[in-house]
């Protein structure tokens, strides 16, 4: 709880004196003013965030949280729940979505067991945060403790920390866990005021008794659990699950060490939203990758208040779009880096 | 006209048997079936594209076609006539929009003066392709004659020729020319068949008499030319512009070479549209990129019938939308270097 608390404490908003210059150079760059759109917006919060006019990202990576979800048991997912570990393992060795896009970039892909079901072997090169073999079913009661979630939350800031000594420069959230569209639609539904009848969809396959019976599971969850939708806490806790709590505190990590974070589609937006709602100011250093193709990506979209700039027709979750996105972030940097200003060039417009 | 026939007798359709092979691996790749989304597509289009299971896009460039409009005379841009000869200069120095985006992906930016206003410098390092001092004004009579709209289009064939033989894989279109908003609206209303109030925009900065005036001019040019909306290089000639064809002869000579290319914003897609229109077979080979935030860039994508990946809200021109999606591609050709298939890491699911 004192990290978690520590953390907060250390988050502040983005240097606005530095934007300002930021800005006034994009308005004096070749170009028709604001004619690069969002990727003038990105180069000023990146100033704003890093504090340096020439902001570096050299130093990449996506940061993966892999957990399982009790309410599996319910026959959610179409998926066996052993892909979790499975695929878990596949991460160190650059074999899956997100590991051949983050090459795009040269980005690193740190894998964390942060409650996968099973024992990842010693050799596997996953880090090993395991807080329990994943959540318990949340349509039967609470998927974690309170502390159990704070925990989630502070294991994602102790990976941004170690990550910042090691000087990395832009961090991407990720995720991998059978299940885990189920644990973020009802936490969706809890956050946005919503029936989860109009946001639930298909994950990476959904269960036999198709998105009707996910619906009714969700809707069980929420009913039995009750969760509190002013308390972010609370409603991350009964619903899960351990890597959407991972996810948020890489991202309030990341405010707190003024790193920027590329956040990936619906279960990292999720996990977004929750962060913003533990800190509002942690927003400030997020930027959104791309529209997920799940049904409720839009208003997880609209909940956190930033729209996505990708828009390519993805559901496999893992950062495999906060990867994607990386290059654009690249672009926003050399923008600054390499356009001319009129004076520079004896223009003037 | 020689050139531009056996351009378009040497296009092809995609091969159909190689796209059904690489459609089955991605299929088979450790991951939901279909969840990458659109990257999938691109990965077969380029199997497609290439007649290679295993796409190589080391080679990139960003063709940048200039020129002058005559239509600017009517008072359509706020800007400066001589920004487009001034800017052209600035694309071998690396200094401008697309230059910085292009660098992410190690782009090579070719800048062409096809047809701007006022003699380029011999130590430029820019390709001198000058059809004309700038098109003639539409609001007058045609921009071209039928000839010099076939030499602007065999222009782009023969660059795109000359980069082949050199070894390129991967190009993306641009352009720089001040009015050729105007000049791609009229061409869009046309080929449309819409009113120009309903798509006409500002462009890089409207002229005096704002929107209105820059609507009453392109109706005025429609109206003086009646050109045939069946005959795109009649549409071409008459409302010009010269960089316009040199981009849509950029995309039928990277067709006729079996080399994908990324079409810009919004004047790129105009020029796209009229590729397609003068052989619909080169639409196989075009990747598009982003939205422009011209209000005619949506009806753009739809005319061409496809959607953008981007959404930037860029609205620069230049090809650096297209030079932000050369990263996509990559991670297309990534995600068939690298991922693996179920079968070959021993899961099923």
């Amino acid at each position: 709880m004192k990290l978690l608390e520590n953390t907060i404490d250390r988050i502040e908003s983005l240097d606005e004196e530095m934007m300002a210059k930021a800005r006034e150079r994009m308005d004096n760059l070749v170009k028709p003013s604001k004619s690069l759109g969002k990727l003038e917006d990105i180069a000023v919060q990146l100033v704003g965030i890093t504090r340096k006019i020439n902001p570096v990202i050299d130093k990449k990576a996506i940061i993966v949280m892999a957990a399982d979800h009790g309410v599996y048991e319910n026959g959610i997912s179409s998926n066996p729940q052993e892909v979790t570990f499975a695929q878990t393992l596949l991460f160190p060795k650059g074999l899956t979505g997100v590991c051949a896009i983050g090459r795009v970039s040269g980005a690193k892909i740190v894998a964390i067991d942060i409650g996968v079901k099973g024992e990842i072997p010693d050799d596997a090169e996953v880090i090993k945060r395991k807080i329990k073999n994943g959540t318990d079913n949340m349509a039967k009661g609470p998927a974690m403790t309170r502390e159990e979630a704070i925990q989630s939350l502070e294991v994602g800031i102790e990976i941004v920390n170690q990550e910042t000594k090691k000087g990395i420069h832009l961090l991407g959230t990720g995720e991998m866990g059978i299940g885990n569209t189920t644990a973020s639609t009802a936490i969706l539904s809890v956050l946005g005021n919503c029936d989860p009848l109009e946001i639930t969809g298909r994950g990476a396959g959904v269960g036999r008794g198709g998105i009707e019976h996910k619906v009714e599971v969700i809707r069980r969850a929420i009913s039995v659990n009750k969760p509190n939708p002013a308390d972010a806490i609370d409603v991350l806790a009964k619903l899960g699950g351990l890597e959407i709590g991972g996810m948020a505190g890489v991202m309030l990590g990341a405010a707190a060490n003024q790193i920027p974070v590329v956040v990936d589609g619906y279960i990292s937006t999720v996990a977004a939203i929750i962060a913003a709602s533990i800190e509002p100011k942690a927003k400030e250093y997020f930027i959104v990758s791309h529209a997920s193709a799940e049904p409720g990506a839009r208003m997880a979209s609209e909940l956190l208040g930033m729209e996505p700039m990708l828009n390519m027709g993805m559901c496999l979750g893992e950062g495999s779009g906060a990867a994607l996105a990386f290059p654009i972030v690249e672009a926003a940097v050399s923008v600054i880096q390499h356009m001319a200003t009129f004076d520079e060039v004896g223009l003037k417009i």
